[in-house]
Order: C-alpha cells, then sequence, then structure tokens
C-alpha cells in the first residue's frame, strides 16, 4: 500500500532529478534535459522501492542492473548517482568537460554502469544477456531494468530483444518504455499509442502494462506486478511527456537535445520547486543468495592433431571450445543458427546448460555477449564471417563498453566456394581492425587453432578469431606455442630474395608457391602473420631488411583494411611507433579486387589471383625489377 | 474459381521445380535442394497466375518485382525462369559453376534478378523501398512479392521492414513466408506456430494470412486476398514441409543445404513423378500505365559560399541536396530520425514527397535506398557516421546487388565534441573503404561539400560522404573543381620538407600548422586528400619524391583502415598497380588511437594527437632525423 507520505517523497526525488539534469546540462551547454525529465517519476520510484543495489560494491553478483537504453537521458541516469549519494553536486557539473567520468552518453568509466550505451536500440538486447545469465546461469534473483526511449524500439534489434526474451521466458528482464511521442525531428510513428506497443510486444510473448509515467500509484504498481510474474518478461509501456514540469519545454518540439540557457533556467527550477539536495538510501539485495556454484577449473586439454593431416580450422575451433569448456567451467557459447557450420555444435551437445541458440539475430548475439560478460563470464560468439557485419554497431559499442567478448567468424573469404559472395567474409579483417582496442587472430591450421583459442579466454577486449570452410594441412607440431603478438617464418634461408606473407588459406598458397619458386632458383621467405593484430613488426622489419625490401602480402580479403594493411602500418611511424629503418620497402599486395561469384575454392583463389600462381609471379616481378636496377 | 485443370496444371508446375530443384543441385553437388521445394507450390501458383512479368523487357516499370529473400532457395528461383522459358534446361546444369549466372545465391547478373539476397532478412526491407518508390513516386499498380524463410524472422531487420511497410501502408507489397519449421541447424524458434507470425505480422498492421503452403486452393485465395487489400501490406504465413514431395527429405533434419547424391536422385525424382518440360506464359503487366510524371532536370545551381566564413560540412551538404532536388527530380532523400542533425530536412521541406523518413532504423534505411535504385531513382540516405556501421551488413550486400546508392554519415570523429564516443564514426571510413566498388568522399569546406555532392548523383556503386559536425572556415572558392580521384594541394613550394595529408576536419589542423613550421623555418606542402578512395596517387607519389620521402597523414579516425591506409596503400604495389619507385617513403600516422570522451572538440582533437601541435611536432621528428642522418 502507498501511503501519501511516500507518494510525496517520490514525487520530490522525480523533481530533484529534473532540476539537476536541467542544472547540470545548463552548465555544460549542452545534453538532454527534457529526455531525462520525462522519465524522472519512473525513475524516481525505481530508486526509491525496487531497485536492489550495493552501490559500495558494483561487482556484488546480486545487485539488480540498470541499463539506460536512451544513452542521451545520461543527465538523469547521473542525477539519480547524486541522489543515491555516491556522487556529488559538484562532480555533476562537471558533465560533458574533457576528463569527466560523466560523459555525454554514459559508459563503464563510471563502476555503476555496466554497459556504454547511446546507440539506440542496444540496452534492451544487451539486458537480455544480462538477464539469460541471471536467469539460467547465476541462477539468482536480480532483475534487470532496461529504460528505453520510444523513438528507439524503431530498430529491428529491440525486437531481436522482445523475441529471445520471450523465447528465454526471461522474468527476470524489465523493459520500461518511456514513451514521450517526440523523437529528434518530430513525432515518433506510433506518437502516445501505448495500445500497439503492447500488442506488439505481447505478440513476442510479453506482459505488458501501459502507464501514465507519470502517475507515481501507476508505476508502483506496474513495477509490483513486474517483478511478480512468472515465466513472461515484462515491459511497462510509459505515457510520458517529454520536459514534464516545465511549461516552456513539456510536450513541445524542438527542445530535443538542447540545454537551457542560464536564464531559462532559473524560471525552469523555479517551476519545478527548486533545487532539493535529497539523499536515499537503496536498498541493497540480498546477501544470502549466492550464484549457482560452477565446477572448479580445470587443466586444459587441448585437442592435437598430426601434421599431414587435414582438417579446417573451424572444425579445429568446435574441438578446441569443447576442450576449453571443460576447462573454464565459465566460458559461455552462443551461435546464430549456423552452429554445424561454424561447430559450435560441440560444444552445444557437450555442455548444453552453458550453450545459447541465438538464431538469426547477430545484434542480439553480440549484445547477448555483452552482457554475459558484464556478469564475468567469457562468451565466444560465432556465426559465418561475413554475418558479423550484421552487428558491427554493437561491436563498435562493445570496444565502447570495454567488454571482453570473443567472436568467431567462420567462411572467410573467396575460399569458401560455391555459395557465392554474399556468403564470403571479405571485409571482417578491415571491420575488426578498426574496432578499439580489438585482437585479430587468423589461424591456418588445427593445433594454431587450438593454440589460439586456448589463449582467447584470457584475452581482454574484442578479440575476433577467423576460422576457414574448407579443409587444410596440419603444418605445425601440436607442441609448438603461437604468442599474441607474433608470426611464424615457416621458410627462411640467409639468401631469401623476397618474403611471402600469408595468413589462414593463403600460408598454404604461399608454401606452394615456395617449393615452385625454389624449383627455379628463387628463394623466399614465408611468414604465417596469423596475429593480424597486433602485428608481429619485428619480424617484418627484420624480412624487409633481409630481403631488400621485397615483401609480397597476400590475403583473402578485401585489398583494404586487412593483411596487407597491417603490415604496411607496421613500416610507419606514429605517435607510439618509430618509422622503420632500412631498405625502401618494395611490398606487392595481392587481395581480392573483383566480386567472386561460385565455383571452387581454387578457382575463385586463382580468379582473385591470391593463389600460389600469383604469388609465383608476384615475387618473379619484384626479384626481375631488382635484377634490371 | 479456381477449375480442377488449373489445381492440376500448378501441381505439375510445383513438382517440376521441386525435381528441377534437386537436379540442378545433385549437378553442383552442393546447394538447397529441400529449402527449394518447400515454397515450390507458392511459387507455381504465382508464376501460374499472379506474377505480372514481362520476362523479355525486365526494366518495365510496371512489371512485378519478385525478391527471394531465402536467397538459398535460389535452385526454386532458376527453376521458375526455366519454367518461364527464359534459361535452359542446360544452363540449369550450370549450377553453381565457375562462371555461371546461376550462382549459390541469386545475384544481378541475372537480367531478372533485381537485388542479391542471401544474407538473410534483407529481402523484406528493400521490399519496402521498392514497394514505397511504387506507392508513392512511380504510383503504379504494380506489386512487390518476397518469399522469406521462416528463421529469417529472427531477423530485427525483418521487423524493421514490418514496421515501415505498415506505418507506410504499403498495400502494394506481399511478404510470403515458408513456414518450414526447420532452420539450418534444427526447429526454428515458432515452428509451425503460424498464429505466432500472424500475430506479430498483426501488430505492426499488416493483413495476415495464414495457409497451408501445399494446398493450391489456399495458396490461390491468399494471393487474391493479397492483391485486393487497401491500405494494409500482406503476409502469408504458409504452413509447408521441408523437402516436400520426397519421403526420404521430407520434413526430416538434416538436409538443410545438401544435395542428394546422384542414386538418391532418381528415386526423389521418380516420386516426384519424373522430369517435366512445362514452359507457362508469365503474363505480361497492364502496358498502358505509365510511372507518374515528374519534372524535366533542370541546371543545377549550387549554393556559393564566400571563402573565410565559417559553416559546418553537414550543412553545406543540406544546401546541395535541395540544390540537387531542384536539378534532378529522381533524387530521393531518406533519413534515420536525425535529419536535423545532417541537414537532410531542408530537402525534406522543401521535397517532401521525395523524403522518406526511415526513423531509428538504420538497416531498412540502406535497404530502402537499394529498393528505391531498383526503380532507377537516385537515392541519398543519411544519419550519424557511427550509426551507418548498424547497417554494415546492408552495405556489404548492396555492393553484392551491384546497387547505385549515396551514403551520407554526418558527425565523423572526435570532433563532435561533448556527446562522447558512442556518437563519434571513427571507423566508417575503414569499413566504406572495404566495401567493394565503393567512393569514398570527405570535404573539408562547404563549397567542396558542394560540388562533391553534385557529383555524387551520377557516381555508380556504393558513394560515402563523410560530413563534419563542426563548422569549418571556407577555404575553396566557389568554382574550385573537385574531380572524384583527385586531391588539392593547398600549400606548396619547391623547397617542402614534409607534406602533411588531411581531409575533411584535419585539413584545417594541417594549415595551421603549416603557418607554425614556416615561423620556424620549415616549409610543408598541404594536401587534401578529399577523394579518400580512390585516392590521387600521383599527387602523393609527387609529394613523397619532392619531400624526400617525409610524408605526414592525419585524421579524425581510427588508426586503421582509413585515409592513412589509403595513402599507404598509394605506394604498395598490387595486380593493378605499379609499386612507388623514389626516395624511401618515411611516413606517420597520425590517427584516433585511445578511446576519446567528452570535451571540446579542440580538447579532443589535442588529446587524440591530430591537431595543429601534434602535426608540428610530427614533421619535426622527421626533419630532425634527416638532418641527422
Amino acid at each position: 500500500m502507498t501511503t501519501q507520505e511516500q507518494l510525496q517523497q517520490w514525487h520530490e526525488l522525480g523533481q530533484q532529478l529534473r532540476v539537476d539534469s536541467i542544472r547540470m546540462t545548463t552548465v555544460a551547454g549542452s545534453g538532454h534535459p527534457t529526455s531525462s525529465m520525462s522519465p524522472a517519476d519512473l525513475m524516481a520510484v525505481l530508486l526509491s522501492k525496487y531497485l536492489r543495489y550495493d552501490f559500495d560494491n558494483p561487482e556484488h553478483p546480486n545487485n539488480d542492473r540498470l541499463i539506460f537504453s536512451k544513452g542521451h537521458a545520461a543527465p538523469l541516469l547521473y542525477s539519480m548517482y547524486k541522489a543515491a549519494g555516491v556522487i556529488t553536486d559538484a562532480e555533476l557539473r562537471s558533465l560533458r568537460h574533457f576528463g569527466s567520468r560523466l560523459e555525454g552518453h554514459p559508459t563503464p568509466v563510471l563502476p555503476w554502469v555496466d554497459v556504454a550505451t547511446g546507440s539506440l536500440g542496444q540496452g534492451l538486447p544487451i539486458g537480455v544477456g544480462i538477464a539469460l545469465g541471471g536467469k539460467y546461469l547465476d541462477q539468482l534473483p536480480y532483475h534487470t531494468w532496461v529504460l528505453l526511449g520510444d523513438s528507439e524500439t524503431a530498430e529491428g534489434s529491440v525486437w531481436e530483444a522482445f523475441d529471445h526474451a520471450g523465447h528465454y521466458t526471461l522474468d527476470n528482464l524489465i523493459a520500461i518504455i518511456d514513451v514521450n511521442r517526440l523523437g529528434q525531428r518530430g513525432q515518433t510513428e506510433l506518437g502516445w499509442n501505448t495500445q500497439a506497443y503492447a500488442n506488439r510486444a505481447k505478440a513476442f510473448g510479453w506482459q505488458a502494462i501501459e502507464i501514465d509515467g507519470h502517475n507515481l500509484t501507476e508505476i508502483d504498481q506496474a513495477y509490483s506486478a513486474a517483478v511478480a510474474v512468472n515465466d513472461h518478461p515484462t515491459v511497462i509501456i510509459a505515457r510520458t511527456k517529454k520536459g514534464k514540469g516545465v511549461a516552456a519545454l513539456e510536450d513541445l518540439g524542438g527542445w530535443h537535445g538542447k540545454a537551457l540557457k542560464p536564464d531559462d533556467q532559473e524560471q525552469a527550477i523555479a517551476e519545478l520547486g527548486g533545487e532539493r539536495q535529497i539523499i536515499i538510501s537503496v536498498e541493497k539485495p540480498e546477501q544470502q543468495e549466492q550464484p549457482a556454484s560452477i565446477s572448479n577449473p580445470q587443466p586444459l586439454q587441448l585437442p592435437t592433431y598430426n601434421q599431414g593431416t587435414k582438417l579446417a580450422t573451424r572444425r579445429a575451433y568446435g574441438d578446441a571450445l569443447v576442450a576449453l569448456g571443460a576447462a573454464h567451467p565459465n566460458v559461455i557459447v552462443l551461435d546464430a543458427e549456423v552452429s554445424n557450420s561454424t561447430y559450435a555444435e560441440d560444444f552445444a551437445e557437450t555442455y548444453p546448460e552453458r550453450y545459447f541458440e541465438m538464431y538469426i539475430a547477430e545484434q542480439q548475439m553480440v549484445a547477448a555477449a555483452v552482457g554475459l560478460q558484464v556478469r564475468k563470464y567469457k562468451p565466444f560468439a560465432s556465426t559465418f564471417a561475413a554475418f558479423l557485419t550484421r552487428a558491427y554497431d554493437f561491436i563498435r559499442m562493445a570496444a565502447v563498453s570495454r567488454a571482453n567478448i570473443k567472436l568467431v567468424g567462420s567462411h572467410a573469404g573467396v575460399s569458401i566456394g560455391q555459395d557465392g559472395a554474399s556468403q564470403m567474409g571479405l571485409e571482417d579483417l578491415a571491420a575488426f581492425r578498426a574496432v578499439w582496442s580489438s585482437i585479430v587472430l587468423y589461424p591456418c591450421d588445427a593445433n594454431q587453432t587450438a593454440k589460439l583459442v586456448a589463449q582467447m579466454s584470457d584475452l581482454n577486449g574484442i578479440v575476433y578469431l577467423r576460422t576457414t570452410r574448407e579443409s587444410t594441412p596440419v603444418i605445425y607440431d601440436a607442441h609448438e606455442p603461437f604468442a599474441i603478438g607474433g608470426s611464424k617464418i615457416i621458410r627462411s634461408s640467409d639468401r631469401d630474395q623476397a618474403a611471402v606473407i600469408g595468413a589462414g588459406i593463403t600460408v598454404h598458397e604461399a608454401l606452394k608457391a615456395y617449393d615452385r619458386l625454389k624449383n627455379e632458383g628463387i628463394t623466399v621467405r614465408v611468414i604465417d602473420a596469423y596475429s593480424v593484430k597486433p602485428i608481429d613488426v619485428q619480424t617484418l622489419h627484420q624480412a624487409a631488411r633481409d630481403t631488400n625490401g621485397n615483401l609480397v602480402v597476400v590475403e583473402d580479403h578485401w585489398i583494404e583494411g586487412g593483411l596487407g594493411a597491417a603490415v604496411l602500418d607496421s613500416f610507419a611511424g606514429t605517435s607510439d611507433q618509430t618509422i622503420y629503418e632500412g631498405p625502401q620497402l618494395r611490398l606487392i599486395k595481392l587481395a581480392v579486387q573483383d566480386m567472386p561469384g561460385s565455383g571452387t575454392p581454387q578457382e575463385l583463389l586463382h580468379a582473385a589471383k591470391i593463389d600460389a600462381d600469383a604469388i609465383v609471379e608476384a615475387v618473379k616481378s619484384q626479384v626481375r625489377q631488382q635484377v634490371i636496377v
């Protein structure tokens, strides 16, 4: 039963959150006060009565999680932190200033922010990941609350989340849609038609509750119903007014993302009843519940393969993942309905309780991985390399979240053969290299794959592994180590006339070229650059010095941004890296330039001029030119 | 009224489509016969009675459009072409062979295929684009038919399409979901629960019709209802069996993407009643209807700006777009609910009938652009550069579709300032450069922007323009030409000790650095590389020759894959490009390496070491080293 006193307290807190959102954005001179004001009552009740959170211990496994999917309402979130007593009023005034923790959109620079938001439509799918962890892995009663804007429900990723949350009966997930009806540049598609939202949510298996988002009693009742439900996620569809509480702003267009001028601020604050310094004591979670016990880590027993046999690296990935699963009980695997192609299915069969089928929803898959790592799990998520491009914005944002996730793309390059261009990952290396702090790995044989997968589980950041569809010969001994940032010189002599640098499938083309060139009296070094990022700068520089600068880089990827670019980068200076000194670099890039069609792998490698023939020709052209010179 | 004879003919055609799908995949040794068999009856009735298509004139404006969103059912599509008499039985047998038009997934290499499919969940959003054109621009009665698999409805992009088609009341759009309940690796999320699909579709404003997809009368009635409806798109949810008609395949797991062995083929064909050579005469569209007349092209009158004034290039984009709209009546503009930031709003206000609001649905936006260019419109689609990453898979596939679309990303780089990393486009150049046959442009001032936008409308392929949030000085005369593939040398002398290469915002930092270096007696060349792809190789080589190889590239982008990579690439050899000859290249890349936060543009440029200070320091380090040497 809600007392009048409680209602009044909530009202006062809501007004404080509005006032503080206005104050800090006015100081900053930019930001989103009006978008912070519409859901202020919703957040006041949440913070006062429903959220279970130990602000002194953000890592507490029993903490509820709160995600502002509408990241531009950051001022509201920061105002909540002030109300919870964890940041000062002075710090609020640092909003959007250089060096402040209070960035324009929330990031985990703040200890209470689990994931970065600001690219709309990502908070709910990430919440699905946390809720999957809570319900099926932790088996803890915490809730994941996600505040969404109404505009962002136009993002398909939001419906991937609705779909998956319904499918996995995530009754620990509560979405709150702040239906203030005004987007950035005008009315939203559905305006205040909360019933339309409710119908959609129900069709995806959710409990949907329509309320007046400024009616504190209705908010209270909705939360109460949300935490009580079983087997259904709940969405609270709250009709609100943007800029609520200030006549000059309320429900008016033209105010999105605009701070008030200092003069206007005074009037607005007065209307809202002036500044307040309410500090509330947020209830901590029950301490006695413990996460479901997981077995202890075991020594890792990687599969090994005999040199000379043939196996696809995607197959070796599947094998290694099972081994990793046995050793590390916190390894979780996700796949986008192609687990029998990526070979994630081996793990799914062995450890079904640690496998989540994400169906054909790559955005949701990556988001779920980000959510799972919030709770310190080690997610590996796989699909075709080409289809990870579907989730590129999520991968970009995962980097802003400082998330630790492992992504695996199979079916790289033209060497997949008959299926054609739509299935060929030809831009994945470029895309992943351009992700902040990423690691990009591309093995060429089964033993190397196993060793790299084993290391992936302990690497931080966005770690990408590219695997190959076709079987390739095992060329390394099972005991060979492969350091991140290293490379392997597979063939070399003291009179190498050129160095051929490949990775994955092209390593085998380079070895064929080596033999043919040797027969013609030309000796080349062959370097396996399995660590595309970070790349082995020293070995490349040495190769250039030893070969009078004659490098040939060959890759099954578009010519932009991939291995060739990584090698070229290693010869440039940066603020961190001194310029290469040595003989003039004479580098030839062999990569895919024309749109491929169908064909056999060998036909397509040949047509793309990235096979042994092309390598032989490139090396000869270099050697010939230098003879002439 | 359907006669028994008609039903029998449709049945025979359906069986032929199945038999041919089996035959061609068995010859190929791979492919998707079972996924082609489940919708064979649906396609038999469509081809026989409802499709209006002039196969002799695929460009006919009145043609219906048929998109196989489930691109892996390509064998069925090709079997339909055989039944329509436009390809031979012999050509069917070339499926998936090197050089064949019959690729593993459909591409516009075939004249009757408008767009490539094979990345699931893309056909319906593209269909929305075609249907928007048909209803609002062409104003012609043709229908767009889209065949979807059930698995692909897990893609959020499908729900973006449901949402937009409902919003725009696209009664000329008919989706057919082939609910064969079996995905690649097992049961789909919803199995044969066609009602769940129907409830979802209805919640998004669609007419939904559930049928038995092998009951020819039900199919006929559903199509009849679909073409009769007003103001609602229709989805036909057809319960089918994968591998229908062959006991060894029908409704069984383990048969996704598997061709039959020659021996098994014989039994299967026998079960289906043997080979047939039915040729049907597909009804042509009504010829008398003409596309809505559009005004004649007018001479282009671009806005001009005075040198020394300041204006953001995004603002200039908006101005140029309005001018382009006046000159070219086939220019269509799309934006993802940020038109007041990208300045697409200027066009929307001037030509509302040629502007489509895509709300916050970047995948649908790019897909709609692809759909619109099918009907020869020239779509320009804009949002923040960062958020175009959301549509990367669609952009990749647009290249496979050989689509001509223009994409514009605003708010590039750290120079946006306070909003923080989530809003900063820092990987867009890398991503777009790695798109086949793309053109990447990045202007630094308003006059240059106008000139580039003017050229964009006539360029083919994927054309990307990167604009800047902040105002920048107008440095070029309004009459200056800017060729695609060119660059501008803004400062030079006959004793340049280094060349600084920038684009967009960093051009202005380079000019500041020039002045400071000049004061210290160091003369540098300043090159504006506004055409990032193709890049001006000759000018860069000349700069290296003239400066003893001292190049400094500075860009507001992650250090991977952007302008610096483009410049480095110009010094490598490829199968098309000979290696640079000249003094040893000593190139320093200045680019963003640390995760930025909030701050003023200048603070963030400085922190990222891409401002004038960093350029001065880099040039000095080069010059100093060479003095020592």
